[in-house]
């Protein structure tokens, strides 16, 4: 069976860092083995310079960006609970499902696809609903390419509700404050601006939210997912058993950290933003028109109507078989009318807008 | 950070296959690819024929062993319901916390640590409770190393009560025949005898499980295990994204299968049973009781009790920095008195054996 050789510009995976490939082969320990503990401790340790949190319990979740997700709500919540849930995209109708899945009432902020969320409106509704136990946004919509804004919701950590915000596709790529917008629970996928293949979903929870979960009337309706007992696996003295950790992959997390790290958190941010900013200004002379709206569109995750009369299924085809480059089709109300291009982690770079724009040079000539 | 070569002879991870090590790197595809999809497909139909089914939902779920443990049970229960556990380990525990976790009132049937399950108490509970919507054994129990006979429990297919069993620590080890027993559900992990690095969790659902999974009252609490969202991405001709899945570890997953298939079924079931049947014989000469009940003891998985007066964790020590070898500690009742050792996939090898008791005959002396 083959596996080619991609440029992979599609909203993830992207391409990973050599060292992030290089790292799953090296030998397998056991999960017990105090080898492998010292180098999950020290991811854990990178995870939270990358989050920019001191939160003791910042893990990798076994399982991809979704089981991040999954871990938040179904260890925060309760059988009818209310939930703030902002949406205006796939993700967010995605934690609204997976809270109603919980139990929860959910309370809906709604924007249109390709417009970010109204800050004060998500204020507004926890304000109107003090009880909520917590309120959630997605800060990057990977189906719109919109950067919703965090900084404003500071504001709820003087509540009683819980802030918990989806980082899949800005850890790493844009800057993320955990501790700075006091974001109690937050989570991430690996396979995006963190350039590691797909598997794991780095995750913190903040002082009040590990008091949430200390403070539950039953157990999480997840045993996989329980907080409680992964937290007893990676952190404390006894390392207790809970399930057997996907060990290359977190090899691979720590290898590809290790990358990001060296290069530092500031120059990745600001490589994301210059090639984000070149594809937004160059995509347009090709007869695209940029969807998200002015002001919030993410560097690393651009939508684009396409060209008057271009064949969508066609194009990115003709894309990924003649020019091995992978783009992303719409989700929902964008399929078939904009494509998704993501220049993330090891993909953000130069050469890739320079290949895409070449290749779709030729193709719309 | 090293991590130091070592010969796993713990309960899990084992050492994995050359194959599925190379194949960790191959380059990244998107999971929309139809190179990965072909990939995919093909894993699935080698998944198959070590379950030996014809089940078209065969698939591996990403997370490791216990997320599809959790995958079956979220799936097949609703609130309310009645499922019948077999409990006799660990494993059999945790599948009746899963269990309850999903609101199902859980039947115990118990026995002794050591001891294996009579299929009859089994049968006898199912006909005491003949709406129950489940019954759920643990194959291979990995903290007694007892093996839990399956077959006679074929006769369970002629209720309303589907079989569930847990195969995580049989499957590619010992036969495990999924049609020829009518286990309705089935879950593994494959970094015991399927020697692929631990993040995986092969599953297969027979027609009866994928009804009640059509006619469920409810979505599965879990939406990241919803099989019937999964199923519409691994099956079927629209392949609807659900979550990224995790690519190189379904590499890695295709070229250890492959190794296996390669083997041969009757050839990898005949290595593991005759390096078992000779530890069994061979480490009585040094001190040790086998701990599981004569004719139920698993050759992948030996738990025996340590010599009168030997230090357990000094042991281990020693074993694992001078002679780069890891076993398992007990788990639960087992804890401190006795061992837990693993001869699986690629560390199913005469090689192996002789390897672990020159070095206690040397620390024993």
């Amino acid at each position: 069976m083959p596996q080619s050789e991609r440029l992979l510009l599609g909203p993830g995976p992207s391409n990973p860092y050599p060292e992030a490939v290089a790292a799953l082969t090296r030998p397998v320990l056991g999960h017990l083995d105090p080898e492998f503990l010292a180098l999950l401790d020290e991811t854990m340790e990178r995870l939270r310079t990358v989050f920019r949190t001191k939160n003791a319990l910042t893990l990798p979740i076994s399982g991809t960006g979704s089981a991040g997700m999954e871990a938040c709500f179904v260890n925060l919540l309760e059988p009818g609970d209310t939930a703030i849930v902002g949406v205006n995209g796939v993700f967010g109708e995605r934690m609204a499902d997976v809270a109603r899945r919980c139990g929860a009432d959910v309370v809906r902020v709604e924007e249109a696809w390709g417009r970010a969320l109204d800050p004060q409106r998500l204020i507004d509704a926890q304000r109107e609903h003090p009880h909520a136990r917590l309120l959630a946004v997605v800060h990057a919509e990977t189906s719109t390419g919109v950067e919703n804004d965090i900084a404003p919701l500071a504001a709820i950590g003087d509540t009683d509700t819980l802030l918990v915000v989806d980082t899949v596709t800005s850890l790493a790529g844009i800057p993320v404050e955990v501790d700075g917008w006091r974001v109690d629970a937050c989570y991430a996928g690996t396979q995006k601006c963190l350039g590691v293949p797909p598997g794991l979903a780095p995750l913190t929870f903040g002082e009040r939210a590990v008091d949430r979960l200390r403070n539950r009337l039953h157990p999480p309706q997840s045993w996989y997912l329980d907080l409680g007992l992964i937290g007893a696996y990676v952190g404390g003295s006894t390392r207790r058993y809970h399930h057997t950790a996907p060990i290359v992959m977190i090899y691979s997390l720590h290898a590809g950290l290790g990358a990001v790290l060296d290069e530092g958190l500031d120059a990745v941010w600001e490589r994301h933003r210059q090639v984000g900013a070149r594809l937004h200004r160059e995509l347009p002379e090709l007869g695209f028109r940029l969807a998200a709206e002015k002001g919030h569109q993410l560097p690393e995750l651009t939508t684009a109507w396409l060209p008057e009369g271009a064949d969508d299924a066609a194009l990115r085809k003709t894309l990924l078989e003649t020019y091995g480059i992978e783009v992303g089709g719409g989700l929902g109300e964008f399929a078939g009318k904009a494509w998704r291009i993501g220049l993330m982690g090891n993909s953000a770079r130069d050469r890739s807008v320079t290949a895409l724009l070449g290749a779709l040079r030729e193709l719309l000539a």
